[in-house]
């Protein structure tokens, strides 16, 4: 585990947008899953500029989306739509690059990473509530692979939904699971405010359980934090 | 994680070599850590037979034990002199090849292990109530780094480490935490027999909590589980 | 570059099935590049044994063909009938995890390797004019990726292959060449008996030239050579 | 091999910084050897700026430089002169993770290398003469390790170093040789202005010989070559 404070958020992008390019300039076929959310919005900036004054061949460059909620009418789900706005709208991915999790192909999901070579690299935010992915405490199991989650109209995931979205979402959603986000060969949590302080001393200096989901990504063989100095301000270490 | 069913005995044995003897074989720096016990004998009669008939440079694979039970008066602990009888005593090993694990170098393992490059294999056992290297239930935080645990005559400890020899064990014991192993690069754990049968259902396809230590072993990105029938038996996927 | 002297062709069979089946064992895509000819038998005597005694999912576990020589009038080449012979359908592998390499496919063969993940393994033998797959003396380019060479009924490189084969071989034969090859992740080099150990010397301790093609594998960071102590005898280091 | 066009020497450096700094971000020791000369200069800046801003354990960076001109009464030499002055003096690196390439101790060095795991990333530019490290054509064989090279005063190679240092040159320099570079597990390869244009197109594009030393570079399963659009200028492809 390799934790780095930032000084602020713009350098916390910076570095985060320098670990995705490196990946994007090896030479061989690269699976990335990016992050929908507020938190990589100044790294997708960084990218979207940095990838307008290079050329070079992207055709081996592959994209896959680790959760979704699926909305009723539309095409596209919340994580979807939020990447194309964000990122993959503005910048040429071929179809067959661009990986969809849905409800319909989520189970088959896990096998297809697999005989896709793996992911390389994984970019995740933390929530306040210790949530990665999808992967919700009470709703969370270390041992879960790519899974649906279904819930109702009025229950607390749909109500908690509804503040992400003015769409109306659609059951069940879908995610990696714990085990499938270990499964990947680099992993990258970003974390950035002081309303993330809180939770980041949990994941990264409390106990490794289902009730803080990401304090498990802290086991992984390569995995980094980037803190911003407010998101860092109540570890210990 | 991969789950392989061997026939029997000899060929998890066979198999398990095969996965180091490979490793040796890598034209870079190996750094290995192998287990002592009863299961991995097979694999070493097998490694050491092969290790005679074949001639190259060993001088860049290094040994790292995972943990040891210091032994009243005696230069080596419970797990040197294992490896030594079993192994390490059998085939040519320079002195600076051999990394013991102490309950005086315990705390700074872990920086050198980083150091040296980190750990390409480790080779485990699981305990039949559910322990890999040291880390025992009841005793282990999924969160540990290698660490040392004190014991005295008399306790539960103690009494347990006394049916493993006719020495005295001195306190404390010491052993790679689970976050040493699980920054290993790739990890083979073995099991085999009847008696293994129930607990490697829990490891396999129970929780992952750390009452069964060794069931956070399935979340690394590199896990070969390979089990012979016997232990196998009770698997119901 | 590792260079293993094994004492006799049954110790270099059983430490090359060894590399493969550590590659077979990971717990990830492997995808792997075997070699036709004598020289490999031995090996896979040993790996059919092997697989015959183990029990797992091997729907990750792919095989591409490094040459071929296709042949008037039969659905296989000389590559795939060799392999299919002493391995392939000796073995259960589903027809989508075998990967040809034909005068048709030949030309986008390094895109789709790329897309695959990459090779993770290359297993291949030397030929006593130092050519490795079908990379010949005075036909090799140390630049070439996968290629083909035409041929007329008459020439020497026809005269060559009718040395290989009773059936019509048809133009052209198709190759990996050097830099396919290089780009692979591991590369395993098999050489035994007597009669390859003048141009083992050349590969292995002359100068780095097309004129013996095999000498170029040096150089890639990840390459072990096994000998037996025949195919050694002429070496000096 | 990946090619990657950056629209100008601002670009090419950024992408390099951003290469060196996910290495630099990774959780394991890295190893990385970085270039003198002017080519690398705003990589540095870039590099240097962003360290600055980022708070994080550099105990487990470690750098080997690659080619070393000893000059006479000087402690240091040419590489190292440049190397202190653009980046190591500048952000703060432990003596003990700074392995200096001298005279002295060429003969051990990749057995060195070796031992401290082998390095991660290799960072280079190109000669107009068509030379990595110090592989100069007429005087590279694509066979060698780390290797000395003498000269006399008056002779080519000392009147070519005379230009590039008011101070004396001493006998031997040493340098990486081919084969050390290509034991690299990623290579990094940068170019920027016209006066590359021509020796651009022959690395990239023409016959791999020892007459264009960083012709044999494209070999590598890991390389990146960043050209600014003037180095590109002539490439055809």
């Amino acid at each position: 585990m390799k934790k780095i404070i930032a000084k602020d958020y713009g350098t916390m992008s910076e570095l985060a947008a320098a670990i995705v390019l490196e990946k994007m300039m090896e030479s061989k076929r690269v699976n990335l899953s990016l992050t929908a959310g507020n938190t990589p919005l100044g790294m997708y900036e960084i990218l979207i500029d940095k990838l307008q004054r290079m050329d070079f061949d992207r055709s081996s460059i592959h994209y896959y989306n680790f959760d979704e909620v699926p909305l009723v009418g539309e095409r596209y789900g919340l994580t979807m739509r939020a990447l194309k706005t964000a990122f993959y709208d503005r910048v040429h991915i071929d179809d067959g690059n661009l990986h969809e999790l849905t409800s319909q192909n989520n189970q088959a999901y896990d096998q297809k990473i697999l005989q896709d070579g793996g992911l390389d690299l994984i970019v995740m935010g933390i929530g306040t509530d210790g949530h990665f992915c999808a992967n919700m405490p009470g709703y969370t199991s270390f041992d879960r692979e790519t899974y649906a989650v279904s819930f109702e109209e009025g229950d607390e995931i749909y109500n908690n939904l509804l503040t992400l979205t003015d769409k109306e979402p659609a059951s069940p959603y879908v995610t990696f699971g714990p085990r499938t986000v270990l499964a990947g060969k680099q992993l990258l949590v970003l974390a950035e405010g002081k309303t993330k302080a809180e939770i980041m001393k949990a994941v990264l200096e409390g106990p490794i359980t289902e009730e803080v989901p990401a304090s498990i990504l802290r086991t992984h063989p390569n995995v980094t934090f980037i803190l911003d100095e407010a998101a860092a301000s109540q570890l210990s270490e």
